[in-house]
């Protein structure tokens, strides 16, 4: 059980060849999503899970719904979970957008860095969270980034996007060597109020 | 009452001409701290009180020492525990390390990035904290960077350096720019369990 | 005279109120601009020209375009060009794309920051550059790098982009302090050998 | 032969398993170097080569000379040195400070950045540089930038100390992905004019 706030270091989580996000790209990100105790929240491609296990064990009275289509990484999330004796977490496999349709609405969306999503899983996204809910996707290739600037802008969501390039210490033969991780766009968009609030499918 | 995880907006803060960690290095210098529930917490230079404020919330049944010498930033102080509505935070109006000898000792210790610390309140810190405990300081100036690694390394203790260069988002004539914040080092080192346990006096 | 390789420090030019590209971001934009010793560059939007200055300094039998519609940027400009006694350098008052149609086509064509730059400009620099050509632009806005990467994608020039978060050193009471300049991508892309030849006006 | 400004692309050089300083930072720190078309310069440490062949390629009328003690070093050196048709450098094979015991007195010294080099050697370089000349040194572990602070420091010469956390472009997959490279501080300190000026031997 993790008893601290955002931060679990990298190497308590298994990690098979999946990509992770990083402890201190993950603190922002989680940082950025506006979490409380009760948040529903969406974790789209999930990964190793790094991120729904950090947000569940925050969401104490919540739930996360780790969404993972790739069997490998289904199991590195069941083995996460496990590990860190998280309750309030649903491993839903599948392919979004098909996958979040039975979904309750989250109040928080996470998409990682890897840049697999579609416009059509931003839509759905974007449909479903509540309104004044808040949208975290990590991009790390340019290609990405615009397709975000381009979604949110048109859309009129207020943005809030934070360049990370974060560099992390190592000793070396005695020395202290800074290791650079890639640099990062954290982009974080929050719905508008009034926007049509979509409809809310049962969730029991 | 703020009512998510770490990561505050600097806007919610009560603020004079006092420096303030900003709120992506905050939720990083918070992360690195391992924060529990009830956690005593010392913050060396509290300034506006942004980091108190943040660990206190996080802290619920634990205790978090503000100390400052400067009055316009205990006023700001006291304004914003005030506006956040925190009760286990106590200020502590003095000089470090004078300041800290009655102080109960701390599992966690923030030191700002000020760089106006002395080799001499970095051996109390040092001294008066929990075995396994964590020092965070942020350096921006390369002579505090030198002054933290050349204390820390002689002394053997575990070192985990952050190198953050963090920008965030503006719009600017229908834009998104880019603002640079100053790089800063986010330097946490542990306390080896076995260092002689200083006294401890009584906090009543 | 400039009498060393690329990097004139800022202050030796003369500055108002006009944004000028820092040196290290000169530095690297140059070196990909792939100036020779008769090379003919643009450099559209010269600002207080000083990449127009290195440029001339450096292509001592070529000749550089300095394309500006600002009326103090101009005279800033021209006091710039007398104080680096640069004789291969033309100032050429006007709005681009129309100011370029009467300049002999370049080899080089460097656009700045300001990303006040259209659509039409690129089309008409990227259809006047000589073919194995390179266009140099810097992008601080999210906008501006995206409107970049579509336009080069699309036409499959190769891509060359650099992100550079450049921080430079100041005494402040006794200490060296690191400042951050703002992240800024140098995007250099490369005409393909094979474009169909603009046709080049006569250089009179 | 290389017919452009600073900035040749990192694949032309030879490379073996010897570290090489980057395309970018080698430009940042030629530029920092001020190199002369007659100066004479030192490179400690020269590893592949990289700084060395571009120094040589500038000074068409000066000389370089590059101390390396690595075996394979040395033969990359040669390599590259006939591959660029640089004939004003001179490899020097040995051990630093002894070897740069006969050499002429340098306007310009770099040293890389493995941070192999010891205090001894900057004591020798800071000796035997020209009044008012300039060591650019490259530092990527923690200790070696606190070295170079401490000894430039105490002399009081003025420094010129820029951090670069660089990231550069790959297609990935149809998307452009950006890669850092490790955080490195271009060191450049300036000597006195009125510092007592060293012996020079006779260069023959």
């Amino acid at each position: 059980m993790w008893q601290y706030g955002f931060g679990i270091p990298d190497e308590l989580f298994i990690r098979g060849s999946v990509p992770m996000t990083k402890q201190e790209i993950r603190v922002l990100s989680l940082s950025k999503m506006r979490l409380k105790s009760d948040s529903i929240v969406w974790d789209i491609g999930a990964g190793t899970g790094s991120v729904s296990v950090e947000a569940a064990v925050h969401c104490r009275e919540g739930m996360v719904f780790a969404i993972e289509k790739n069997p490998e990484a289904i199991k590195l999330l069941k083995e996460n979970q496990k590990a860190f004796e998280v309750k309030n977490m649903e491993i839903v496999c599948g392919q979004a957008p098909d996958a979040l349709s039975n979904l309750p609405c989250p109040d928080s969306i996470f998409i990682g860095g890897t840049g697999d999503f579609t416009e059509e899983i931003l839509e759905t996204a974007a449909e479903r969270l509540t309104p004044c809910g808040i949208i975290v996707a990590n991009a790390i290739a340019i290609d990405t980034l615009c397709s975000l600037q381009g979604f949110f802008k048109v859309r009129c969501w207020e943005r809030d996007i934070t360049l990370a390039n974060i560099s992390t210490s190592k000793q070396v033969k005695g020395k202290t060597m800074m290791f650079a991780h890639n640099p990062i766009y954290i982009f974080a968009a929050r719905k508008p109020e009034d926007s049509k609030k979509a409809e809310e499918p049962l969730y029991e």
